[in-house]
Protein backbone atom coordinates (compact mmCIF):
# COMPACT_ATOMS: atom_id res chain seq x y z
CA UNK A 1 0.00 0.00 0.00
CA UNK A 2 1.15 3.31 -0.68
CA UNK A 3 0.33 6.94 0.62
CA UNK A 4 -1.20 8.82 -1.93
CA UNK A 5 -0.46 12.65 -0.99
CA UNK A 6 -3.50 14.68 -0.79
CA UNK A 7 -4.69 16.32 -3.68
CA UNK A 8 -4.04 20.22 -3.53
CA UNK A 9 -6.58 22.37 -4.43
CA UNK A 10 -6.59 23.98 -8.18
CA UNK A 11 -6.53 27.63 -8.35
CA UNK A 12 -7.39 30.01 -11.04
CA UNK A 13 -5.46 33.00 -11.45
CA UNK A 14 -6.61 36.15 -13.39
CA UNK A 15 -3.67 38.21 -14.22
CA UNK A 16 0.08 38.10 -14.71
CA UNK A 17 1.48 40.68 -13.56
CA UNK A 18 4.89 40.57 -11.58
CA UNK A 19 2.91 39.78 -8.62
CA UNK A 20 0.44 37.48 -10.28
CA UNK A 21 3.01 35.54 -12.18
CA UNK A 22 5.22 35.48 -8.60
CA UNK A 23 1.67 33.88 -6.96
CA UNK A 24 1.52 31.28 -9.90
CA UNK A 25 4.74 30.51 -9.85
CA UNK A 26 4.36 29.84 -5.81
CA UNK A 27 1.53 27.53 -6.43
CA UNK A 28 2.84 25.79 -9.32
CA UNK A 29 6.41 25.34 -7.16
CA UNK A 30 3.82 23.74 -4.55
CA UNK A 31 2.18 21.20 -6.40
CA UNK A 32 -1.16 22.96 -6.99
CA UNK A 33 -3.03 22.73 -10.61
CA UNK A 34 -3.29 26.24 -11.82
CA UNK A 35 -5.16 27.22 -14.50
CA UNK A 36 -4.21 31.14 -15.61
CA UNK A 37 -5.37 34.04 -17.98
CA UNK A 38 -3.95 37.10 -18.64
CA UNK A 39 -4.87 39.79 -20.98
CA UNK A 40 -1.67 38.97 -22.64
CA UNK A 41 -1.58 35.76 -23.72
CA UNK A 42 2.35 35.74 -24.06
CA UNK A 43 3.40 36.11 -19.96
CA UNK A 44 1.79 32.87 -19.42
CA UNK A 45 4.76 31.20 -21.59
CA UNK A 46 7.37 31.19 -19.17
CA UNK A 47 5.26 29.49 -16.54
CA UNK A 48 5.85 25.50 -16.78
CA UNK A 49 2.96 23.63 -15.60
CA UNK A 50 0.26 26.03 -15.97
CA UNK A 51 -2.93 25.60 -18.18
CA UNK A 52 -3.36 28.39 -19.80
CA UNK A 53 -7.35 29.63 -20.36
CA UNK A 54 -8.23 31.11 -23.49
CA UNK A 55 -10.86 33.60 -22.03
CA UNK A 56 -11.57 34.60 -18.59
CA UNK A 57 -14.62 32.58 -18.69
CA UNK A 58 -12.70 29.59 -19.58
CA UNK A 59 -10.80 30.36 -16.74
CA UNK A 60 -13.21 30.72 -14.65
CA UNK A 61 -15.46 27.80 -15.80
CA UNK A 62 -11.93 25.33 -14.50
CA UNK A 63 -12.00 25.87 -11.18
CA UNK A 64 -13.96 26.79 -7.69
CA UNK A 65 -11.69 29.00 -6.18
CA UNK A 66 -10.32 32.79 -8.79
CA UNK A 67 -7.95 34.52 -7.43
CA UNK A 68 -8.41 37.78 -9.29
CA UNK A 69 -4.82 40.12 -9.24
CA UNK A 70 -5.20 42.41 -11.41
CA UNK A 71 -4.39 46.47 -12.47
CA UNK A 72 -7.48 48.12 -10.47
CA UNK A 73 -10.78 47.70 -9.63
CA UNK A 74 -12.16 48.29 -13.24
CA UNK A 75 -9.95 45.59 -14.54
CA UNK A 76 -11.51 43.23 -12.37
CA UNK A 77 -15.15 44.15 -13.33
CA UNK A 78 -14.58 43.81 -16.74
CA UNK A 79 -12.69 40.87 -17.05
CA UNK A 80 -15.26 38.70 -14.24
CA UNK A 81 -18.15 40.58 -16.08
CA UNK A 82 -18.76 37.39 -18.50
CA UNK A 83 -17.67 34.61 -16.45
CA UNK A 84 -20.12 32.63 -14.48
CA UNK A 85 -19.56 33.20 -11.04
CA UNK A 86 -22.10 30.55 -9.24
CA UNK A 87 -20.90 28.86 -6.48
CA UNK A 88 -17.14 30.26 -6.98
CA UNK A 89 -14.98 31.66 -4.48
CA UNK A 90 -13.72 34.92 -5.45
CA UNK A 91 -10.09 36.26 -3.60
CA UNK A 92 -9.65 39.48 -4.72
CA UNK A 93 -5.74 40.40 -4.57
CA UNK A 94 -6.03 43.70 -6.55
CA UNK A 95 -5.24 46.89 -4.69
CA UNK A 96 -8.65 49.23 -4.34
CA UNK A 97 -10.16 51.21 -1.78
CA UNK A 98 -12.18 50.03 0.95
CA UNK A 99 -15.26 51.38 -0.98
CA UNK A 100 -14.43 49.64 -4.17
CA UNK A 101 -13.58 46.29 -1.96
CA UNK A 102 -17.44 47.06 -0.08
CA UNK A 103 -18.67 47.04 -3.75
CA UNK A 104 -16.90 44.29 -5.43
CA UNK A 105 -18.18 41.61 -2.68
CA UNK A 106 -21.47 43.35 -3.12
CA UNK A 107 -21.28 42.77 -6.93
CA UNK A 108 -19.46 39.12 -6.20
CA UNK A 109 -22.86 38.18 -3.55
CA UNK A 110 -25.21 39.06 -6.47
CA UNK A 111 -23.93 36.52 -9.26
CA UNK A 112 -23.72 33.74 -6.61
CA UNK A 113 -20.13 33.74 -4.90
CA UNK A 114 -17.93 33.99 -2.11
CA UNK A 115 -16.14 36.65 -1.48
CA UNK A 116 -12.88 37.78 0.02
CA UNK A 117 -10.38 40.73 -0.56
CA UNK A 118 -6.68 40.89 -0.43
CA UNK A 119 -4.44 43.44 0.74
CA UNK A 120 -0.66 42.50 0.01
CA UNK A 121 1.72 43.48 2.46
CA UNK A 122 4.70 41.95 0.36
CA UNK A 123 6.55 42.81 -3.28
CA UNK A 124 6.68 40.02 -5.58
CA UNK A 125 10.16 38.79 -4.48
CA UNK A 126 8.43 37.67 -1.12
CA UNK A 127 6.29 35.84 -2.54
CA UNK A 128 6.80 31.93 -1.96
CA UNK A 129 9.49 33.27 0.68
CA UNK A 130 8.05 33.19 4.00
CA UNK A 131 11.02 34.04 5.62
CA UNK A 132 10.71 37.26 4.01
CA UNK A 133 7.75 38.19 6.43
CA UNK A 134 5.26 39.33 3.64
CA UNK A 135 1.80 38.45 4.00
CA UNK A 136 -1.51 39.10 2.64
CA UNK A 137 -4.22 40.84 4.88
CA UNK A 138 -7.43 39.31 4.05
CA UNK A 139 -11.88 40.15 5.24
CA UNK A 140 -14.67 39.29 3.98
CA UNK A 141 -16.33 36.16 4.04
CA UNK A 142 -14.90 33.64 7.00
CA UNK A 143 -15.71 30.27 5.80
CA UNK A 144 -14.41 30.92 1.97
CA UNK A 145 -10.93 32.27 4.57
CA UNK A 146 -11.41 28.85 6.55
CA UNK A 147 -11.45 26.65 3.79
CA UNK A 148 -8.81 27.95 1.60
CA UNK A 149 -6.63 29.05 4.29
CA UNK A 150 -3.78 26.57 3.39
CA UNK A 151 -4.08 26.96 -0.28
CA UNK A 152 -3.62 31.05 0.42
CA UNK A 153 -0.71 30.63 2.76
CA UNK A 154 1.14 29.16 -0.02
CA UNK A 155 2.59 32.25 -1.36
CA UNK A 156 2.55 33.98 1.55
CA UNK A 157 1.46 34.92 4.93
CA UNK A 158 -1.86 34.93 5.70
CA UNK A 159 -4.01 37.46 8.29
CA UNK A 160 -7.86 37.71 8.46
CA UNK A 161 -8.76 41.49 9.59
CA UNK A 162 -12.69 40.23 9.88
CA UNK A 163 -15.95 39.98 7.61
CA UNK A 164 -16.12 43.54 6.75
CA UNK A 165 -14.84 43.51 2.99
CA UNK A 166 -13.29 46.68 3.07
CA UNK A 167 -11.40 46.18 6.09
CA UNK A 168 -8.00 44.36 4.46
CA UNK A 169 -7.98 47.12 1.86
CA UNK A 170 -8.25 49.88 4.78
CA UNK A 171 -5.60 48.10 6.78
CA UNK A 172 -3.22 47.75 3.76
CA UNK A 173 -3.73 51.59 2.81
CA UNK A 174 -3.16 52.58 6.09
CA UNK A 175 0.19 50.73 6.67
CA UNK A 176 1.39 51.82 3.48
CA UNK A 177 0.45 55.25 4.36
CA UNK A 178 2.57 54.89 7.25
CA UNK A 179 5.05 53.46 5.39
CA UNK A 180 5.19 56.46 3.10
CA UNK A 181 5.39 58.59 5.97
CA UNK A 182 8.66 57.01 7.36
CA UNK A 183 9.98 57.02 3.72
CA UNK A 184 9.60 60.73 3.81
CA UNK A 185 11.16 61.03 7.40
CA UNK A 186 13.85 59.04 6.17
CA UNK A 187 14.46 61.12 2.58
CA UNK A 188 14.91 64.40 4.69
CA UNK A 189 17.12 63.01 6.99
CA UNK A 190 19.17 61.75 3.74
CA UNK A 191 18.98 65.23 2.43
CA UNK A 192 20.37 67.10 5.11
CA UNK A 193 23.54 64.96 5.20
CA UNK A 194 24.01 65.41 1.30
CA UNK A 195 26.42 68.07 1.37
CA UNK A 196 28.35 67.08 4.17
CA UNK A 197 30.91 64.08 4.46
CA UNK A 198 29.41 61.66 5.44
CA UNK A 199 28.64 58.72 3.53
CA UNK A 200 25.02 57.37 3.61
CA UNK A 201 25.87 53.85 3.88
CA UNK A 202 26.97 54.93 7.38
CA UNK A 203 24.46 56.72 8.65
CA UNK A 204 21.95 54.19 7.04
CA UNK A 205 22.61 51.39 9.62
CA UNK A 206 22.13 54.20 12.35
CA UNK A 207 18.80 55.34 10.83
CA UNK A 208 17.22 52.07 10.41
CA UNK A 209 18.08 51.39 13.97
CA UNK A 210 16.38 54.61 15.29
CA UNK A 211 12.99 53.76 13.63
CA UNK A 212 12.73 50.07 14.55
CA UNK A 213 13.56 51.40 18.33
CA UNK A 214 10.77 54.33 17.81
CA UNK A 215 8.14 52.03 15.59
CA UNK A 216 6.92 50.41 19.15
CA UNK A 217 5.82 54.05 19.75
CA UNK A 218 2.77 53.61 17.97
CA UNK A 219 1.42 51.36 20.92
CA UNK A 220 1.23 54.25 23.12
CA UNK A 221 -0.58 56.07 20.34
CA UNK A 222 -3.18 53.18 20.07
CA UNK A 223 -3.65 53.09 24.05
CA UNK A 224 -4.41 56.40 24.21
CA UNK A 225 -6.96 56.36 21.28
CA UNK A 226 -8.88 53.58 22.64
CA UNK A 227 -8.73 55.05 26.40
CA UNK A 228 -9.34 59.01 24.87
CA UNK A 229 -6.65 59.65 27.49
CA UNK A 230 -4.34 61.61 25.41
CA UNK A 231 -2.12 62.65 28.52
CA UNK A 232 -1.32 58.35 29.33
CA UNK A 233 2.37 57.60 29.83
CA UNK A 234 3.48 60.61 28.29
CA UNK A 235 7.52 61.50 28.18
CA UNK A 236 8.10 64.56 26.20
CA UNK A 237 5.64 66.42 25.84
CA UNK A 238 4.00 68.31 23.12
CA UNK A 239 4.64 71.41 24.54
CA UNK A 240 8.64 70.55 24.58
CA UNK A 241 8.41 69.05 20.97
CA UNK A 242 6.91 72.22 19.88
CA UNK A 243 9.46 73.90 21.09
CA UNK A 244 12.22 71.86 19.54
CA UNK A 245 10.72 72.25 16.57
CA UNK A 246 13.05 75.59 15.37
CA UNK A 247 16.19 73.63 15.92
CA UNK A 248 14.71 71.33 13.10
CA UNK A 249 13.54 74.01 10.55
CA UNK A 250 17.33 75.81 11.43
CA UNK A 251 18.88 73.17 10.50
CA UNK A 252 17.11 72.25 7.34
CA UNK A 253 17.70 75.92 6.26
CA UNK A 254 21.49 76.02 6.73
CA UNK A 255 22.49 72.74 4.90
CA UNK A 256 19.69 73.82 2.03
CA UNK A 257 17.03 71.24 2.57
CA UNK A 258 13.70 72.42 1.73
CA UNK A 259 11.37 71.49 5.14
CA UNK A 260 8.09 70.65 2.72
CA UNK A 261 8.09 67.11 4.18
CA UNK A 262 8.35 68.08 7.89
CA UNK A 263 6.41 71.06 8.17
CA UNK A 264 2.93 70.00 7.70
CA UNK A 265 3.24 67.99 10.74
CA UNK A 266 4.54 70.48 12.71
CA UNK A 267 1.73 72.86 11.90
CA UNK A 268 -0.03 70.05 13.56
CA UNK A 269 1.59 69.87 16.27
CA UNK A 270 1.46 73.54 16.96
CA UNK A 271 -2.56 74.10 16.16
CA UNK A 272 -2.96 71.03 18.45
CA UNK A 273 -1.08 73.06 21.17
CA UNK A 274 -2.56 76.05 20.87
CA UNK A 275 -6.21 74.18 20.77
CA UNK A 276 -5.42 72.01 23.61
CA UNK A 277 -5.33 72.63 27.06
CA UNK A 278 -1.79 72.61 28.57
CA UNK A 279 0.48 70.44 26.78
CA UNK A 280 0.70 67.61 28.48
CA UNK A 281 -0.14 65.30 25.86
CA UNK A 282 2.37 63.86 23.18
CA UNK A 283 1.43 63.37 19.68
CA UNK A 284 -1.64 62.02 19.81
CA UNK A 285 -4.01 65.03 19.36
CA UNK A 286 -2.51 65.46 15.68
CA UNK A 287 -4.87 62.50 14.60
CA UNK A 288 -7.87 64.21 15.49
CA UNK A 289 -6.79 67.41 13.92
CA UNK A 290 -6.89 65.21 10.57
CA UNK A 291 -10.38 64.49 11.29
CA UNK A 292 -11.79 67.92 11.03
CA UNK A 293 -9.16 69.55 9.08
CA UNK A 294 -9.35 73.69 8.69
CA UNK A 295 -11.05 74.69 5.59
CA UNK A 296 -9.05 75.53 2.59
CA UNK A 297 -9.60 78.88 1.08
CA UNK B 1 46.34 44.57 51.42
CA UNK B 2 43.06 45.53 50.38
CA UNK B 3 42.11 46.81 47.14
CA UNK B 4 41.04 50.41 46.57
CA UNK B 5 38.36 50.53 43.53
CA UNK B 6 39.47 53.17 41.18
CA UNK B 7 38.30 56.46 41.44
CA UNK B 8 35.64 57.20 39.87
CA UNK B 9 36.08 60.58 37.41
CA UNK B 10 34.32 63.32 38.74
CA UNK B 11 31.05 65.42 36.83
CA UNK B 12 30.40 69.25 37.08
CA UNK B 13 26.84 69.08 35.09
CA UNK B 14 25.05 72.15 34.31
CA UNK B 15 21.11 72.06 34.06
CA UNK B 16 18.81 70.28 35.87
CA UNK B 17 16.25 69.82 33.63
CA UNK B 18 14.40 66.53 33.16
CA UNK B 19 17.35 65.08 31.11
CA UNK B 20 19.65 66.58 33.30
CA UNK B 21 18.43 65.19 36.85
CA UNK B 22 18.70 61.73 34.81
CA UNK B 23 21.97 62.17 33.78
CA UNK B 24 23.23 63.16 37.54
CA UNK B 25 21.06 59.91 39.43
CA UNK B 26 23.15 58.13 36.41
CA UNK B 27 26.25 59.39 37.55
CA UNK B 28 25.84 59.32 41.41
CA UNK B 29 24.19 55.74 41.37
CA UNK B 30 27.83 55.15 39.55
CA UNK B 31 29.68 56.34 41.86
CA UNK B 32 30.90 59.17 40.64
CA UNK B 33 31.45 62.67 42.50
CA UNK B 34 29.16 64.83 40.87
CA UNK B 35 28.77 68.20 41.12
CA UNK B 36 25.40 70.55 39.91
CA UNK B 37 24.42 73.69 39.20
CA UNK B 38 21.28 75.05 38.17
CA UNK B 39 19.08 78.12 37.95
CA UNK B 40 16.65 77.64 40.21
CA UNK B 41 18.77 75.34 43.15
CA UNK B 42 15.85 73.86 44.79
CA UNK B 43 15.66 70.96 41.58
CA UNK B 44 18.88 69.85 43.24
CA UNK B 45 17.33 69.19 46.43
CA UNK B 46 16.24 65.23 45.31
CA UNK B 47 19.77 64.38 44.03
CA UNK B 48 21.27 62.94 47.74
CA UNK B 49 24.98 63.21 47.41
CA UNK B 50 25.20 65.36 45.16
CA UNK B 51 27.34 68.67 45.41
CA UNK B 52 24.98 71.82 44.51
CA UNK B 53 27.18 74.51 43.45
CA UNK B 54 25.90 78.49 43.45
CA UNK B 55 26.99 79.74 40.72
CA UNK B 56 28.40 78.31 37.32
CA UNK B 57 31.60 79.69 38.07
CA UNK B 58 31.74 77.38 41.15
CA UNK B 59 30.34 74.43 39.77
CA UNK B 60 33.35 74.83 36.71
CA UNK B 61 36.20 75.18 38.43
CA UNK B 62 35.39 72.19 40.87
CA UNK B 63 36.06 69.65 38.18
CA UNK B 64 38.27 68.94 34.96
CA UNK B 65 35.30 67.18 33.29
CA UNK B 66 31.65 69.62 32.63
CA UNK B 67 28.80 68.44 31.20
CA UNK B 68 25.86 70.82 29.88
CA UNK B 69 22.69 70.03 29.50
CA UNK B 70 20.73 73.35 29.36
CA UNK B 71 17.87 74.53 27.49
CA UNK B 72 19.38 76.23 23.95
CA UNK B 73 22.56 77.44 22.98
CA UNK B 74 21.72 80.41 24.02
CA UNK B 75 21.89 79.27 27.22
CA UNK B 76 25.34 77.54 27.10
CA UNK B 77 26.52 80.50 25.93
CA UNK B 78 24.79 82.82 28.85
CA UNK B 79 26.32 79.88 31.86
CA UNK B 80 29.46 79.43 30.58
CA UNK B 81 30.44 82.92 29.88
CA UNK B 82 31.34 83.85 33.45
CA UNK B 83 33.49 80.65 33.92
CA UNK B 84 37.04 79.89 33.40
CA UNK B 85 37.36 77.60 31.19
CA UNK B 86 41.13 76.95 30.56
CA UNK B 87 42.01 73.34 30.50
CA UNK B 88 38.95 72.62 30.99
CA UNK B 89 36.60 69.11 28.91
CA UNK B 90 33.55 70.94 28.07
CA UNK B 91 30.98 68.27 26.54
CA UNK B 92 27.51 70.01 25.56
CA UNK B 93 24.43 67.94 25.18
CA UNK B 94 22.74 70.86 24.92
CA UNK B 95 20.16 70.13 21.74
CA UNK B 96 21.40 72.55 19.15
CA UNK B 97 21.55 73.14 15.23
CA UNK B 98 24.89 71.92 13.54
CA UNK B 99 25.98 75.17 13.34
CA UNK B 100 25.31 76.54 17.13
CA UNK B 101 27.54 73.46 17.43
CA UNK B 102 30.12 73.92 15.20
CA UNK B 103 30.04 77.78 16.64
CA UNK B 104 30.22 76.87 20.21
CA UNK B 105 33.06 74.39 19.62
CA UNK B 106 35.38 77.31 18.08
CA UNK B 107 34.20 79.59 21.38
CA UNK B 108 35.15 77.12 23.76
CA UNK B 109 38.68 76.15 21.95
CA UNK B 110 39.12 80.02 22.25
CA UNK B 111 38.81 79.69 25.93
CA UNK B 112 41.27 76.89 26.04
CA UNK B 113 38.85 73.97 26.64
CA UNK B 114 38.84 71.25 24.41
CA UNK B 115 34.94 70.05 23.35
CA UNK B 116 32.74 67.63 22.30
CA UNK B 117 29.39 68.02 21.48
CA UNK B 118 26.57 65.33 22.23
CA UNK B 119 23.11 64.47 20.64
CA UNK B 120 20.91 62.05 22.68
CA UNK B 121 19.03 60.07 20.92
CA UNK B 122 17.07 58.87 24.45
CA UNK B 123 14.09 59.97 26.62
CA UNK B 124 15.05 60.66 30.39
CA UNK B 125 13.57 57.12 30.88
CA UNK B 126 16.07 55.58 29.08
CA UNK B 127 19.07 57.12 30.74
CA UNK B 128 21.25 54.78 33.25
CA UNK B 129 19.22 51.71 31.23
CA UNK B 130 21.46 50.49 29.50
CA UNK B 131 19.13 48.28 27.88
CA UNK B 132 16.44 50.65 26.58
CA UNK B 133 19.04 50.96 23.62
CA UNK B 134 19.37 54.76 24.29
CA UNK B 135 22.18 56.27 22.98
CA UNK B 136 24.35 59.48 22.98
CA UNK B 137 26.06 60.96 19.37
CA UNK B 138 29.33 62.43 20.11
CA UNK B 139 31.56 64.48 18.12
CA UNK B 140 34.13 66.72 18.57
CA UNK B 141 37.36 66.64 19.88
CA UNK B 142 38.55 62.57 19.47
CA UNK B 143 40.96 62.75 22.98
CA UNK B 144 38.47 64.14 25.11
CA UNK B 145 35.89 61.19 23.66
CA UNK B 146 38.74 58.92 24.22
CA UNK B 147 39.68 59.81 27.60
CA UNK B 148 36.16 60.21 29.31
CA UNK B 149 34.69 57.49 26.96
CA UNK B 150 34.01 55.00 30.38
CA UNK B 151 32.33 58.15 32.13
CA UNK B 152 30.18 58.94 29.33
CA UNK B 153 29.07 55.14 28.91
CA UNK B 154 27.67 55.62 32.31
CA UNK B 155 24.32 57.26 31.63
CA UNK B 156 24.05 55.93 27.52
CA UNK B 157 25.58 53.98 25.08
CA UNK B 158 27.90 56.20 23.40
CA UNK B 159 28.36 56.25 19.58
CA UNK B 160 31.16 58.67 18.03
CA UNK B 161 30.44 59.90 14.60
CA UNK B 162 33.40 62.50 13.79
CA UNK B 163 35.77 64.96 14.49
CA UNK B 164 33.21 67.60 13.43
CA UNK B 165 31.67 69.09 15.77
CA UNK B 166 28.83 69.65 14.18
CA UNK B 167 27.97 66.65 12.86
CA UNK B 168 26.54 64.87 16.40
CA UNK B 169 23.33 67.40 16.05
CA UNK B 170 23.35 66.98 12.34
CA UNK B 171 22.82 62.98 12.93
CA UNK B 172 20.60 63.62 15.68
CA UNK B 173 18.17 65.94 13.66
CA UNK B 174 18.11 63.68 10.95
CA UNK B 175 17.28 60.76 13.07
CA UNK B 176 14.62 62.59 14.87
CA UNK B 177 13.49 64.47 11.60
CA UNK B 178 13.04 60.48 10.45
CA UNK B 179 10.91 59.87 13.31
CA UNK B 180 8.53 62.53 13.03
CA UNK B 181 8.01 61.28 9.34
CA UNK B 182 7.63 58.03 10.55
CA UNK B 183 4.92 59.14 13.48
CA UNK B 184 3.35 61.55 10.58
CA UNK B 185 2.56 58.29 8.51
CA UNK B 186 1.41 56.69 12.13
CA UNK B 187 -0.79 59.08 12.79
CA UNK B 188 -2.24 59.21 8.95
CA UNK B 189 -2.99 55.74 9.26
CA UNK B 190 -4.78 55.78 12.86
CA UNK B 191 -6.83 58.29 11.27
CA UNK B 192 -8.13 56.52 8.36
CA UNK B 193 -9.31 54.05 11.12
CA UNK B 194 -10.48 56.33 13.30
CA UNK B 195 -14.28 55.87 12.06
CA UNK B 196 -14.73 51.98 11.71
CA UNK B 197 -15.06 49.44 14.20
CA UNK B 198 -11.52 48.64 14.53
CA UNK B 199 -9.38 48.96 17.85
CA UNK B 200 -6.64 51.02 17.45
CA UNK B 201 -4.96 48.71 19.70
CA UNK B 202 -5.52 45.51 17.26
CA UNK B 203 -4.04 47.46 14.49
CA UNK B 204 -1.03 48.84 16.40
CA UNK B 205 1.06 45.35 16.05
CA UNK B 206 0.44 45.28 12.91
CA UNK B 207 1.90 49.02 12.16
CA UNK B 208 4.92 48.52 14.51
CA UNK B 209 5.78 45.14 13.03
CA UNK B 210 5.07 46.46 9.31
CA UNK B 211 7.19 49.80 9.86
CA UNK B 212 9.94 47.57 11.08
CA UNK B 213 9.86 45.27 8.24
CA UNK B 214 10.36 48.36 5.79
CA UNK B 215 13.20 50.66 8.38
CA UNK B 216 15.62 48.30 6.72
CA UNK B 217 14.87 49.84 3.41
CA UNK B 218 16.78 52.50 3.85
CA UNK B 219 19.80 50.62 3.42
CA UNK B 220 18.73 50.40 -0.29
CA UNK B 221 18.57 53.90 -0.74
CA UNK B 222 22.00 54.32 1.24
CA UNK B 223 23.32 52.28 -1.14
CA UNK B 224 21.78 54.25 -4.39
CA UNK B 225 22.53 57.55 -2.75
CA UNK B 226 26.76 56.02 -2.43
CA UNK B 227 26.83 55.05 -5.71
CA UNK B 228 24.23 57.35 -7.83
CA UNK B 229 22.83 54.70 -9.68
CA UNK B 230 18.91 55.04 -8.52
CA UNK B 231 17.81 51.81 -10.41
CA UNK B 232 19.88 49.37 -8.44
CA UNK B 233 17.91 46.51 -6.93
CA UNK B 234 14.48 48.51 -7.42
CA UNK B 235 11.42 46.43 -7.03
CA UNK B 236 8.50 48.69 -7.01
CA UNK B 237 9.42 51.70 -9.57
CA UNK B 238 8.35 54.80 -9.06
CA UNK B 239 5.99 54.98 -12.17
CA UNK B 240 3.73 52.05 -10.39
CA UNK B 241 4.07 54.04 -6.82
CA UNK B 242 3.00 57.12 -8.66
CA UNK B 243 0.25 54.93 -10.53
CA UNK B 244 -1.06 54.01 -6.85
CA UNK B 245 -1.00 56.81 -5.14
CA UNK B 246 -4.94 57.80 -6.31
CA UNK B 247 -5.81 54.95 -4.11
CA UNK B 248 -4.42 56.65 -1.17
CA UNK B 249 -5.40 59.63 -2.18
CA UNK B 250 -9.33 58.19 -2.33
CA UNK B 251 -9.71 56.14 0.65
CA UNK B 252 -8.15 59.18 2.54
CA UNK B 253 -11.31 60.90 1.62
CA UNK B 254 -13.75 57.85 1.80
CA UNK B 255 -12.69 58.02 5.58
CA UNK B 256 -13.11 61.52 5.80
CA UNK B 257 -9.22 62.10 6.83
CA UNK B 258 -7.12 65.10 5.42
CA UNK B 259 -4.39 64.10 2.98
CA UNK B 260 -2.07 67.07 4.02
CA UNK B 261 0.52 64.35 5.64
CA UNK B 262 0.88 62.24 2.16
CA UNK B 263 0.78 64.96 -0.24
CA UNK B 264 3.72 66.45 -0.02
CA UNK B 265 5.63 62.96 -0.14
CA UNK B 266 3.54 61.95 -2.78
CA UNK B 267 4.10 65.72 -5.18
CA UNK B 268 7.75 64.79 -4.65
CA UNK B 269 7.22 61.12 -5.92
CA UNK B 270 5.21 62.89 -9.09
CA UNK B 271 7.58 65.89 -10.10
CA UNK B 272 10.49 63.16 -10.35
CA UNK B 273 8.57 60.78 -11.97
CA UNK B 274 7.72 63.80 -14.54
CA UNK B 275 11.78 64.75 -14.59
CA UNK B 276 13.68 61.91 -14.44
CA UNK B 277 13.72 59.56 -17.33
CA UNK B 278 12.05 56.66 -17.26
CA UNK B 279 9.74 55.60 -14.07
CA UNK B 280 12.75 52.79 -13.20
CA UNK B 281 14.14 54.22 -10.38
CA UNK B 282 11.86 54.07 -6.85
CA UNK B 283 12.31 56.67 -4.40
CA UNK B 284 15.69 57.95 -4.02
CA UNK B 285 15.25 60.54 -6.25
CA UNK B 286 12.82 62.54 -4.16
CA UNK B 287 15.83 63.41 -1.79
CA UNK B 288 17.56 65.76 -4.92
CA UNK B 289 14.27 67.16 -5.10
CA UNK B 290 14.35 68.56 -1.28
CA UNK B 291 18.29 70.17 -2.21
CA UNK B 292 16.96 71.80 -5.43
CA UNK B 293 13.52 73.27 -3.96
CA UNK B 294 10.61 74.82 -6.41
CA UNK B 295 10.55 78.59 -5.93
CA UNK B 296 7.45 79.06 -4.55
CA UNK B 297 5.73 82.16 -5.65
Amino acid sequence: MTDTPPEKTPVTLLGLGTMGTALARAWLGAGHPVTVWNRTPSRAATLAGARVAKTPAEAVSANPLIVACLLDDTSVEEVLTDTVLTGKDVVNLTTTTPAQARTRAKWAHERGARYLDGGMMAVPPMIGAPESGGYVLYSGSGPLFEQHRATLAVPAGTRYVGEDPGHAALHDVALLSAMYGMFAGAAHAFALLRKEDIDPTTFAPLLADWLTAMAPAVHQTADQLRTGDYTKGVVSTLAMQVAGTPTFLATARDQGVSPELLTPYFTLMHRRLTEATGGDEDLTGVIDLLLRPEPTA
